[in-house]
């Protein structure tokens, strides 16, 4: 007899064979207004088992998938430093086993751990950015370490114009300023995401979901719901054009399910995870 | 001195006078994944207070119309059989005195009570269902009468491609394919509906409607709620043109109030019941 | 050492300095159906703090307006005599300062206060109306002083045809009636604003905003929920129109921050004020 | 057949054979702080289903008494002296066709109504008051009418030394020393109740029950909770001694449902009317 | 690379090793009036991660226990008949490998089913029976399977006077009749519990405790809150008592964690998991 | 025209003219389970306004003392260290001016800083702790600086034996080990506290209280409830108690108003917070 696992609804696919590998990072340790996104990995996996393993929206199923779910990594509380050491070396083991890495936040901070892995072995690494939010200031209340400073951090690592940001609505004005000069933003919404996605065709990409994009209408279980955002067909049909490309390492943040009294955030949080693992085939996959 | 009544807003006429009759089932006892939608009927009846009885879609008034609210049926949870029965046999006496049943849920399972009657004094009946969820499985846990196997249950009582489904958009591999054989399905949305409906001129109508058809934005308060839905205008334009049609009944369901903390889905739900009784004005209502 | 002050976001120029005053009526004494936008104004006040002061929507920092923030008026519940003359001397003394007055609710009813201000001082006062009610009942269970009669009470004051409503979709027969004959409706959303508008160009106007004109989806957190509202961005480019009119008075109202479990609703009508401020540079402001 | 009626679960005698006759009043128009009680009558019927109707403690069955629930009166909020006057002509028409009032509120101000008809029939009329507050204020915020007042409006009906409160244990200074003076006050809890009450033997008696008399931790669905209150048990026990009184109306008031999201407060408050309709026995009820 | 598990706190010991077992059934399917135990197991497990596994009060530690948890059974709503097959086998199968079995609730129901497997080994199994319901009546709502009529059926199972009842405070009066013929039954506490359990002395003993038995206000997260129960510090007595006894099976129910916004209540039964395990230490344990 | 104050209750004495400072540190950056104490302090200033002044335990008034509220310190989460630093020193800024330094939290770890200025000027300190828990882990996950250390780290800042511990009920068995040798620990209850506290006469004293010491039915707002708590009337006997010593500091921590939906909680606290400042008097207070 055994011990029931805790696992993404149809990821129990032993490491060894799995091709992909979910894991969760229970940490909002910086967040400075609502905390939470610490429950986003259990929630979701429990709310996964209320999804269909079948997409309609793009015809496969996740059964048919390999995917493995690692469960949480251990977040000290109080030291970001250490968490995002964490997320790097468990990234790059999963890299080193020639596996891609999805992994479910938490705050936008610990991108910063999954990047530098991704540009260890990527020198060349791209970025394509969901946001609500800039997340380009330098320092935080003092600290460089902060889920607002996480895309400024990711760009000092990476080749200048790596970033693609989409759906941003929400900065200080210095926030917009430094944009303007070093990433290429879209602001609002997605437009024209097909043409600039191009830009990137070929190189190794790095997709870092905050679900705060979508419009708190839809997606009200997030710490900072900043209102005008992008509806939940327009991020699957973002997400289906990622088929082709190749997408090197995912992560999807911000869910707090604690503002969520009707989980279905949380569902839809579910979805978003189904839909991208589903891109993740073809040849670049294996 | 009388007691107060506990009626939906405007629906005060006494049965003998009555055209149309409402019911609640507050039963939701094979709900497999979050329970709750047995409190559906007694909020629908609460919040009816809280809208008007005139309708400026329809520019029309509930207070012209000659409505019975019956209550609830009483419902023996842990038995599906005798609340199947029960929601048939009331729906009999409904259409024996020559009025027209609307039924509030409670779980989409209960559908299957009121089809059997109908189909019993209407052998030709045709069904028009919008739901996100196909309902066509055969067997769910092993149950053949669940909220899951509804449609296919019902699909069993009526002649060939006799149901149109609206707005699905979940299921297993199996029922899309079943679907694709069997019924004539609208996945996502309701496009093309007044074309497809006019298939069915001069048929009597069983119209069902699960509220998980909704975007889960502007329907939170269900069990299983599904992004990317349709929206409350486009339902509101459906219904009015039902107005073409025989509706000879109807039902509402899946309002689950636990995950309604705005109770907005709850105050959605009243208007639809008001625009759907305020389309029951054809001949045998005059 | 100062204590600290409560105040919206960058709102803390001194009254003698500022252009614009920002109060709160956190009244509630008329409503009928769900109480709780006395809550209004202290959750605006403290969610403040999760939007930014700089707009990408209008290109535009708060940090550089003179915007003091005066607190709350006193509420003495059941009593709305003297709860609509607290509002209109503390109106009468912000004009008398050559400043203009933005408040906070709580009820509809409190924009009556106001609105008898302005008259006296612009005779020729024009409305602007948002909102998902009618408003325009003469009585309501026998008072004439009401959330749901305050428009018809505001009509009584000023010149025949300068009242113009947007986005209702809700009121009973009687008052669709009135309206017809007494005010320019638009129904359901905001068609044709900018035409509309046109109208009022050099007269005073009067901005009083129901937030219940949204779409439950986007702002749930009202006592009484209307589906089939205008979006958030349909709302902030009617605002930003605003720019070319001569607004000398504005209150937005009806949050009810209970409703609002995820305090997106309060976060939206933050923006909202922010939007509406930054509209505030007229003459009178420079 | 008959339309459900909405009535406290075993109350359905009709009026003219009934000895009692419960009503509720909907209306908390001067609750200062947060408003619900509104709440309070539809929640107590609704929940009054999920307990029985015979109780262990007296072994008594309610239904073997003869109760008529008449609904609720109509409040028009914004004006508390019509509500009063409401109150005070139904409670008069009770009286009149000699049954026994029970007032389910809503706000504590209601009291006033009930006891101006009480004093009307029966001049030397006692009262027994359980509550966390004084309720003595001479003016709240400048009014007369008030819920922190209406004892001290009822203080100006009675004779001299007519009122026993039991567990106050919040007020001002000035609250306090007028008790001192004017009531019999037991502050914090129901010490030597017993021999107190003995004081009214013959007399007849009002019994007021403001539920905050209860800690908190038993009944936190309510406004202003004030810990270190009585327990349940505490409660049936002094509800228990009253059989020996000759109680000639009373009421239970200040449940606001809101604040009790498990109905752990309602479900007590169910109980609490139950226990006291079965000591509603004397020779008026025979 | 192991997948996370999913089991109480400090219970990871492989199945084969273990003296004892956990396992949940997340059944609520007879639940007349609010639903929601389905959940008590998960969070249960959830919650128990907030714990200590070390017991201050009976200076013990779980991890020197053996205790494997073989996570949920899967639960066909709408056929109890089925579940209790389920369980009956399930436990069958521990008690078959000498294991104890612990069983996590879901509605009382279930314990029927592991009842009926106790009683075919220990044939005169005694029964200890902690809760606010009498649970006694022969039929409910015309269902002789239901969570009202669990003891009933046990009682049917076992030799005359086997059940000792304590903390008992609701019930129809038919129940309390029948009881005091019956069954052993202590009102509203557990007053003299040490000398009645005394008569136990020997037997083996399947203990079911239904968390109502608790005070509301320690308890509030269930379906039917009884006011009046039982504190935490009698309830942790009671247990430790238990040392003394050949317990062979027990059950903890009717958790129902959507009424616990606090989930102090779920913290609460994961306290009593734990104490209640470590009192698991008899022969067949060492 | 002066804004509004964001002050408890009372609380509006100039810093000049004050003997007592409150602030607040709404800091939960190293809580690992269910964050939300950064709220405490705002919530207690907002519902400090539902609680009298005047305490009928005391028979005092918050009126009669000269207390500055300075509002909340800015807390850079993820950064303990620094919020540790500027504890210290604005604690040592307060004692410079020969003011008594009351401290809301926010989690336990606070009370590091304060200890740490206290110490720098008492070098005798003696520390008052009622906590559920042990807080005397030397380490946890790997971190020095945790809200389960911080007694810890105080212990090592005193002389032995300086530290007197009440109501314990919850650590893993190490810490029970610890607290054995090492401080003076009253597990479960605070029995024989006036002997205990009489060993301390003479000495300056730092009270540090978080209230999850209390049980949690009067005290659920806390993110890790532990039953078996203490009452608020033995927390208030204990608190009176106080005047007898020299408090020269204190802090109230732990409130979680995310778990306190009815608010019961915060109203508590406020509470508290009246009856320590009313014991901060006489001589040894000037």
């Amino acid at each position: 007899m055994k011990p029931q696992t805790y696992q993404f609804i149809g990821c129990d696919t032993p490491y060894e064979e799995a091709n992909t590998v979910i894991f969760g990072v229970p940490f909002d340790g910086t967040t400075s207004y609502r905390p939470g996104t610490r429950f986003g990995p259990s929630h979701i996996r429990n709310e996964s088992f209320g999804i269909e393993t079948y997409s309609p929206y793009q015809d496969l199923d996740l059964l048919d998938y390999k995917v493995f779910d690692a469960g949480d990594l251990e977040c000290p509380f109080g030291n970001p430093v250490s968490v995002l050491d964490e997320i790097q070396n468990f990234t790059k083991t999963i890299l080193d086993d020639n596996k891609k890495p999805l992994m479910l936040g938490g705050e936008h901070l610990i991108s910063l751990g999954m990047a530098r892995a991704l540009v260890d072995k990527y020198p060349n690494l791209k970025i394509v950015h969901l946001d609500a939010h800039c997340d380009l200031r330098d320092e935080y209340l003092g600290e460089k370490l902060s889920h607002a400073t996480v895309m400024r951090r990711i760009y000092e690592l990476v080749e200048p114009q790596s970033i693609l940001q989409f759906g941003i609505r929400s900065g200080d004005a210095e926030e917009f300023a430094f944009a303007k000069e070093h990433v290429m933003q879209t602001r609002f919404n997605t437009e024209g995401f097909k043409e600039k996605l191009e830009m990137f065709k070929g190189y190794p990409i790095y997709f870092t979901l905050d679900l705060d994009v979508l419009d708190p209408s839809q997606f009200s279980g997030t710490g900072t719901p900043e209102a005008g955002g992008i509806d939940f067909l327009t991020l699957i049909t973002f997400i289906k054009d990622l088929n082709n490309y190749n997408i090197v390492g995912a992560d999807i943040n911000e869910l707090s399910p604690i503002y969520d009294p009707s989980q279905a955030s949380t569902a839809l949080a579910c979805k978003v995870v189904r839909e991208l693992l589903l891109t993740f085939k073809g040849e670049q996959n294996v």
